[in-house]
Formats: structure tokens, sequence, C-alpha cells
């Protein structure tokens, strides 16, 4: 399955290396790409540069699609053409994944019209504010409608990962690779300690 | 202060970009500098390819240098001329500091000889034997003997940059850091749920 990182300016980094780590270790599974508008190097006030593809210059379909967060959201959620490429894609692949933030941008395009979804805990009233026909979930960690997989904010991201890891594979498999990055998986979607008010 | 990152092909994602989603955030007291040997794109397993400048070309030391890990050091353990260039800019920084086997590329450069370090517990033989004056220590989450921290596998690293936080900082800043992207800091540097056997 490939992944596609959709990218853009002032991204959130964990938002996006926290799954690639994880996603990237099964390299017989999944196939990490990502991309971005205009293609090049796109980087963030944490000064990481990533290089990316052309969103326009994507041969296949990706059965995934992953939207991070970041303080480049604000500015995004304006960005029609991005926002239609999002849909595009969204509409197009087998899930759809956005950490933090990120779910400001899927709920824009309305494909998160009546559904569950998440988002980070701590801006949350922007995100919420971005699609009221949105069932927004103040508590969970990450939140899982359909295809949809949402998760809270930063971090968060790689708890959803495993739980992704988990849904397809198995919770042993994703425990597995939980342990290989030693990482102290966050299994409970539910119950996140961060809660927004 | 300036924190270079000594990148290299198949370094591990989440060893750097963890650290760096933390120190990124302080961006009035932390600038995040990418490196390699030869410069441009340095890319690995999981496919994220990075943007680095050319070591040669750094203009001034940086206070503090970051060593990851990853499948690469396999082979960058027999590269003098990667090791050259780290022995020399751990000595004239302030702080060093190592992510996962990133710790078997300082230890053998000798500088570690004689000093507590740590390193990923899935390869903690190959790691200390890069190394075998250096006092290894298969429980800690992380590792420090004065100015060298050096971090357990991959997540730790993550640990690790909020403990040097915490020690620059106060614990209550690192926390609130630790807090901003909804992470589980594991504050105790010398319990690690995942130990050396």
């Amino acid at each position: 399955m490939e992944i596609a990182f959709i990218m853009f300016e002032d991204y959130e980094t964990l938002d996006v290396f926290g799954p690639a780590e994880i996603f990237g270790r099964l390299t017989d599974q999944y196939t990490l790409k990502f991309y971005s508008l205009e293609g090049g190097v796109i980087t963030n006030r944490h000064r990481v540069p990533i290089m990316t593809e052309k969103l326009d210059t994507m041969r296949n379909n990706p059965e995934i699609i992953l939207v991070p967060g970041g303080m480049g959201t604000r500015k995004e959620i304006n960005n029609s053409r991005l926002l239609h490429k999002i849909k595009e894609l969204a509409q197009e692949s087998e899930y759809v994944l956005s950490v933090c933030t990120g779910s400001a941008l899927l709920a824009k395009t309305g494909l998160l019209d009546g559904k569950e979804a998440t988002s980070n805990k701590r801006a949350f009233s922007w995100v919420s504010s971005q699609g009221i026909k949105v069932d927004w979930d103040k508590k969970a960690r990450w939140k899982i409608d359909g295809k949809y997989y949402t998760s809270s904010g930063v971090s968060a991201g790689m708890d959803m990962a495993f739980g992704f890891l988990a849904d397809r594979h198995g919770i042993d498999f994703a425990r597995k690779i939980a342990r290989e990055i030693e990482y102290n998986w966050i299994e409970d979607k539910d119950n996140d300690d961060f809660v927004a008010e």
C-alpha cells in the first residue's frame, strides 16, 4: 500500500515523521511518498526541510493519504487548490488519516460531515469551527469512522498509526512494532490524557 | 544554541525527527541544522528524504550535535571521514546527543571511553562492541555523562530530549512542552521498560 503524505509549508514535524517511522519500518507492506502542490523542498518553523514530489505528477492513486497538522493549516484552510486535491485523493483512497490540526483541512472539504472525528485538544475550537457538521470528540486519542482515522495532537499520530496497524494486522503485530522502536504505545483510542475543554 | 543533526544514508526516521519536533518548537532558543558529508538529499529505508547542508560548509561550531542511529550506522561505523568529523565537532561542542545506535558511532571515536552511555536495547551487543572501554548501561532510558547524552532506542530519543530541556530549563518547562505535543513523557531516565538481555 502506498501512503501519500500531503505536505505544505509549516507542517508539524512529528505529525509526519512519527507515522513515517512506524509505517516506514514495514517496507514490504507500505511505501511512503511525500507530496506537495508545487513539489520540491517543503520546510517549517522547526526548519526541517523535506523533499517532496509534485501532487500533479502522481501516477497512481495512493491507497492511503495522511494529512498532517501544524501552524501551516491556518493558511492552507483557505487554499482551495490544496483542499480540492485533498478531497479528490481522499475520495479515491482506501484510508484517510489525519494528525492534529490536519483534521481541520479534512473537515473543510466536507468529507467528515456526519462523521466522528477528533483533533488537537489545544486547537479544538478552531478546528471544530472548520466543520460544524462533524461529530467532534473532545476526549479521544484518535477516532475511526469508516475509512477516516483522525488523531489528536502531534504524538497522538503515532498512537493512531499503531492503532491502524492493529486494525489491519492484529494487536500483537502492532505491539511488536511498538517494542521495536521502544515506544510505550497508548493503546486506548477513546481515552486521552489530554482532553479539550 | 544551534543543534547540528549529523545525517547519513539510512538513518532512523524518529531518531532525528522526534528530537527535532521538541527542540524545533523552541525557535527562540534552538536552531536546527541538518548536515551530511556530501550535503544534498539524504534518505533512508523508510524513504524519508531530508535536505542537508555539507558538513565542510559549516561556518560556526554548533553548540549541540545530535547523532542519530539507524541501520546506516552499520556502514558508517567504518567511515573514517564521518567518524573524524563527528569527533572533531563533538570535542568542540557544548553538548553531544546520540539516539539509538548513534552511540556506536560516538563510541567508535573513543570519546565515550570511561564514560557511562546507553543505546538501543535490541542492538546492544553490537553497539557495545564498538567501544569496549565505555561503561554501557543496559537499563537506562537515557544516560548523561558530562556533556554526553546517549539514549536508548528510537522513541527514547524524545524522552532524552525532554530530559535535556529539563536539565537546562527546569522540569516544569519540559513538562509544558511535552503537554503541548500531547506526549506522555517518560521522565525517569534510569528505568526503561525495554531492557537489554
